[in-house]
């Protein structure tokens, strides 16, 4: 079957869930909450009128399977995530279901198939905008969660992670316990289609790009910066303890570092996507006596995240002793670098050729579920396709064309994976 | 009388208001709000209890005097202001007002005074945390508040600076034609007791200080840095339009200048007290695409004042190039300095000296309602009382020992005080 025939039904399946999704100003779809389980219910009842089989996991995610292909036989996964940043895009994360979804309705259209089984995986909680944890289903999926991460609180709500998720249907019991709900042996391999999130494909006119590795993370989703609040105009300088310029003087350190860093060929970047001073306590006319902020350092090399982060370590320690503040931590939060598995990679790039589109690579610099399979010794395998505008932004723009021609390419990839053992 | 005998009034007086705007933490007596408004009902019930007439100006500012003085020669003005920051202490503007109230009952105490006239003043709106705009009450009894000040907000309602005026029984109309509510040539003097803000009185061991001149200063209450969003991950360095590295960048500048300026011998203080990426729209994976600022310089130098702000604008502009960032700016809010008058300050030193105090000259870094009589002509003098742990925060702490012989400095200058014309 001619895959590209689907194209009225993917666009159907993108403006319904925007539809239902829809926050005036972009969409958003909660992790673990109220927009994240409507797409997931929608899903369901549409993959149900086309004949699959749909199952939750014990974490809440939904997979999806046909059932002639209902054997013992380890299948080729196609996964990625429900959720949305708030006031984020269409497309994050659901383009690579509805392409997965698209390849097994495509399937069913065969009259026999000597192809992998395939089964479709809709992750929960993959944004970390919402626990400040990424990954909450897939890494539940792997046994990867913890109680620490369980007891992470909604950004609005407040509620426990663990909360939300029971809200949602999960087991967090069996969570917590650690139990992989994933049977990597029933695993042949783990392919995620997604949106590039930068700006570099629309730079280089590509609609499609394979992907070779995901850049790794370490996070503090809160720093705070204690200093000593009082009259604005009654303290001189030097004996001042003022948490703003102690944080931007950090930054302004951090700044200079990565510039070096980049310069030595380090693969880098730093974000501090959050800084407040305390609504309850700060005016105009006071010196700040404490500022919250973000932290996140992300980069291919397991030894530059590290090193960065001793780096941010030894300057807060360094402006502690400059400026009489003092920095406190929450906890630690990382994500592992991840190489794509080179055998099957190639198998999206002759699929990439046989389409005639340029056979380029791509690495991501966003973390995916993938990287969670692939860190967890599953073959696995990923492909971008073009987007304008970034990510995590309601102006996030796909056309159409391109991921048609991406979801070919995924099905084409899947047809010509070899049978396992 | 011995004003001195009127200690346990004043313990009296500041227990009760300490308790009526306790918020569980600090005091809080929100400018023309419940707090201030319910200190203004509890002094207008005790004045009237110790044979004081009071009355409302247009401004909603109450003004004491003794019935037996109501004649129309000039008179001596002592005023302070009710209001306090969220969460501040108890002695910031208040104790101006009780010790003005206790030189009114001490003089009533008296069978003849042939001393100047003398009205007490409690000023409304002096704190800028409310409305990010200090003196309003001052500043409306002068004929200076504008009807853009009008149209400020409340910080937490949202309410304009005008309704909330309305609302405690001020006439806008009046206020809104610059009409002066105060007779200017009615006033022999203006004298404020006020504590100090910063540590060098508790530092110095000085129960009193005498002040020779007030800092003014220039503001913006919102300054928005404008970049763009993006994915954290997928953005790299050079094509970044990060917020939060613009403003921490120009933050690190102007804390280069200060510094240098120190160094050449300028009077100057810089704070930034407010810094706040957007909470509807920022997350830990977000490349911040807006962050919103205070800025506030203060000197005692006009000419200091608008060279640094000038240096401000210049750095805006050039990290706007270098950054590709834009800066969007608030109305500019400035405050003049102001200088003591001489004659009405040695009454002060006098004062002092009779009560074998130290006599001791230290310049005020915070602005006072005093600077607007300064500015408009008034004969105007300042006495600061020590006070431990600065202002504007809960800890706050007078000595009331040193309070009482603030009152009773302030006193004998009024007794001191030359009839006019």
């Amino acid at each position: 079957m001619d895959i590209l025939k689907l194209r009225a039904l993917a666009e159907q399946f993108f403006a319904d869930i925007r539809a239902l999704s829809s926050d005036g100003i972009g969409v958003t779809r909660d992790s673990y909450g109220a927009g994240e389980s409507a797409a997931a219910d929608y899903l369901r009842r549409v993959a149900g009128q086309h004949g699959l089989s749909v199952q939750s996991d014990k974490a809440a995610n939904l997979v999806f399977a046909l059932p002639e292909e209902d054997g013992g036989a380890p299948a080729a996964w196609v996964g990625s995530h429900l959720d949305s940043v708030p006031q984020g895009g269409n497309f994050d994360g659901m383009a690579g279901i509805v392409a997965g979804l698209l390849c097994q309705i495509a399937r069913k259209g065969q009259a026999t198939s000597s192809a992998v089984p395939l089964r479709v995986i809709a992750f929960r909680g993959e944004e970390s905008a919402w626990f400040g944890k990424a990954y909450v289903g897939s890494g539940a999926a792997l046994g990867k969660l913890t109680a620490d991460d369980l007891a992470l609180t909604h950004r609005n709500s407040g509620r426990t992670l663990a909360q939300c998720m029971v809200a949602a249907g999960a087991d967090v019991d069996a969570i917590a316990a650690q139990q992989p709900l994933f049977d990597r042996a029933a695993a042949a391999a783990y392919l995620e289609l997604h949106i590039e999130q930068g700006p570099v494909m629309v730079a280089r006119k590509l609609p499609l790009a394979v992907v070779p590795g995901i850049r790794g993370n370490v996070r503090h989703n809160r720093v705070t910066c204690i200093g000593e609040p009082g009259h604005s105009g009654a303290v001189p300088r030097w004996l001042r303890k003022d948490a703003v310029f102690a944080v931007a003087d950090l930054i302004g350190r951090l700044d200079e570092h990565w510039k070096v860093l980049l310069e030595r060929g380090s693969d880098l970047v730093v974000t501090t996507g959050i800084v407040a001073t305390d609504p309850a306590e700060h005016s105009i006319s006071r010196i700040p006596g404490k500022v919250n902020f973000s932290f996140e350092v992300r980069s291919k090399s397991l030894d530059t995240l590290e090193g960065f982060y001793q780096l941010f370590r030894t300057e807060c320690k360094a402006i502690s002793r400059d400026r009489g503040v003092q920095f406190a931590f929450d906890r630690r939060i990382e994500a592992a670098p991840a190489t794509m598995d080179p055998a099957l990679t190639e198998l999206l790039r002759n699929a990439c050729a046989r389409a005639q589109l340029p056979v380029e690579s791509l690495p991501s610099g966003a973390g995916h579920d993938a990287s969670l399979f692939a860190n967890a010794g599953i073959p696995t395998a990923m492909l971008f396709v073009r987007n304008e505008h970034g990510s995590h932004n309601p102006d996030e723009a796909m056309d159409l064309d391109d991921f048609m021609l991406g979801t070919q390419v995924l099905y084409d990839a899947l047809e010509a994976l070899p049978p396992r053992g």
